[in-house]
């Protein structure tokens, strides 16, 4: 069936992408509660909006770049590395919320996994088209060596 | 040909997008009216503009799951499923702007589409995996107990 | 090679992609860096806040209808186009940002290329229901017309 294979190359990036929705729920319901209370101006609530406001601007990047890199080159890595984000992401929403005291971390997040999975794309591509020019088809040693790099992903 | 049977699972996915684009376009021109005024803090354009952003936040998340349902199970109830929430976002965003006396409704919208959306997508991928590990297809089943519940949809 | 055939249709746009993330952290550095200062209400950090969430609302819309034309038609052009968007919003950044006396441009930028790419997906579509019903397929024609129409994109 034509379908289903083409579900084969893709599931664990529907799986990632399925998970993402559900934090992006999670991070609605918040700002949703924080709506509903009386005061708007609070800090609290300026917070939550602004942490909130941070995650969804990044995220259709983080989508485009997770499925290149999972269609051009190899799924598995992708979706390892885009599981990395989405816990980078709900340590960062949670950080934002934190004692107002605190100073708020910046604007951006999970630059190394979107780097990574750009060099994955890049990669893809480049292999692509070296195999179409070229016939010399190197995507088994990326696939190798992208599947140990995404290790190093889990360093601190 | 290859590139027609592809565009055969997808044209209705399509059709769904470009209408969302068409509103997101209507939006926005609503957005730059009211930009072009000349005091720009009256309540009119923060309302205009606070409910484009709560809709603009939303759309990346709605393509991404109306996308996987409809790749994953059957492209016909997500495609329904995306004009119904299109309807719903119209009647948000006019809801929205109407009188400035009334309270806005929340940060959220179209909870019960998207919850069908992800539920399409949870079938479609479980389906997938039983049909990968046990043999066992039940994906026209699925497709028509989809069919039957999208139109529950209609029920306000 | 399934897959390697997926990439053919599709690595153009791949490319555009990754253009246009490298864009996105380029501009997600400049709110950065501005975050950083001290004072955060300045008028130099609302101006680049505000025309980094101008871009980030569009995104999504433009990233959609670029693959749909590119998926639906064909790739060159799409892609072209999309290198265009990039550099028109690069310029709408750029004069975004300027000189704190000048007028800000308006909210929306790039309406043309927008446009030129909602009528290659309907053409597309158009195309293929005319090849599916009607069996007729004016696929190449529309092609040929739709290249020879990209470049007067480049008209200022």
């Amino acid at each position: 069936m034509n379908s289903s294979t083409a579900v084969e190359n893709i599931y664990l990036l529907v799986i990632v992408t399925l998970i993402s929705v559900l934090q992006n729920a999670f991070f609605a319901q918040k700002v949703e509660r924080e709506c509903q209370k009386e005061n708007k101006h609070t800090p609290s609530f300026e917070r939550v909006s602004c942490a909130n406001r941070n995650c969804m601007d990044a995220y259709p990047t983080f989508l485009a770049v997770m499925w290149c890199a999972g269609v051009c080159l190899s799924q598995a890595p992708a979706a390892f590395a885009g599981i990395i984000y989405l816990l980078v992401r709900q340590k960062y929403f949670i950080g934002y919320l934190g004692d107002t005291s605190q100073s708020t971390p910046g604007y951006m997040f999970g630059k190394r996994i979107i780097g990574f999975l750009l060099l994955m794309c890049i990669l893809g591509i480049f292999n692509f088209l070296l195999c179409r020019y070229y016939g010399s088809d190197y995507k088994e040693y990326t696939e190798t060596i992208t599947n140990a790099a995404s290790a190093l992903l889990l360093l601190p």
